[in-house]
């Protein structure tokens, strides 16, 4: 009978810091983990997300959301970028599970609106909620992260692996 | 300014458990989210779904994945299912976020000839992997669920509503 590989992690190189910059990058949404200290419960669910000007990644989201209310309360949250497209095994594209800690940037930080309008510019959509009172960006740092490029192809990413790349 | 609704949750009707439950049953994979006891980091993940022949949610997974280890430790996970299509916002696609408890169907149960056989018909890719020896089911038991249908579309369902209808 085959056996799955003993240690399928693979030695960290330039492709996996570059397929993992470039599914950040390019993510305008993903799956967010957040802990729930009164169920105990993790509870996932989707938000969009982006980029700032800096590389660092964002999310805006509602003060109504349960998932705003979990990362206020403890900041500690797990996210998953790398979308399938419809054809294919969904389990072979690539995908980037990052551990993050999210800080809030509210409506009267200082870098609110600088976010803001890069976040219209790559979130046209975005501008029928931008303004409404509770929605607030976090910035939503990596502390590591593990990138599946399909079966047998996976990494363990630090945080500097993860850092956007100046261009 | 304009407000965010005050209380974004619907009373719950048979258009949502309908929805809800169509989404459980149209899944081919979805967003895990697992305690991690160690780093007290949620973890999120993208596994296989699929259903049993009962209507149960399933995944099949690596003993080697972190999130295999993780719900051994603890049973309590998130899923997220209902995918967007490439074209469209994606926030405005249907989502279910359901708080579960993970049930392990281990090789050496009596079940699982049965559940293989009828995964092969739902993912027949799986064949490359299934009978390696690590790989295990895990059954998905809904306790509750967030049903997002799109801006303003919010329902709370309870295990009930999500229980899959006799065909």
């Amino acid at each position: 009978m085959p056996q799955s590989p003993i240690n399928p992690i693979r030695p960290t190189n330039d492709e996996a810091r570059k397929l993992a910059r470039s599914l950040i990058a390019a993510a305008t949404f993903g799956a967010l983990a957040v802990n729930d200290g009164i169920s105990g419960f993790p509870a996932v669910t989707r938000i969009a997300t982006g980029t700032a000007p800096s590389g660092e990644i964002l999310t805006l989201v509602s003060g109504l959301a349960a998932h705003t209310t979990a990362l206020l309360a403890d900041p500690r949250a797990g996210l998953l970028l790398g979308e399938p497209k419809e054809k294919g095994d969904p389990l072979t594209h690539s995908r980037l599970a990052l551990r993050v800690m999210a800080h809030q940037i509210a409506r009267d930080d200082p870098r609110f609106a600088a976010l803001r309008t890069h976040w219209l510019e790559s979130h046209p959509k975005s501008k029928l909620y931008i303004d409404l009172p509770d929605f607030i960006f976090f910035v939503l740092t990596p502390q590591s992260g593990a990138l599946n490029g399909g079966f047998g192809r996976a990494w363990q990413l630090t945080a500097s692996d993860l850092m956007p790349v100046a261009s």
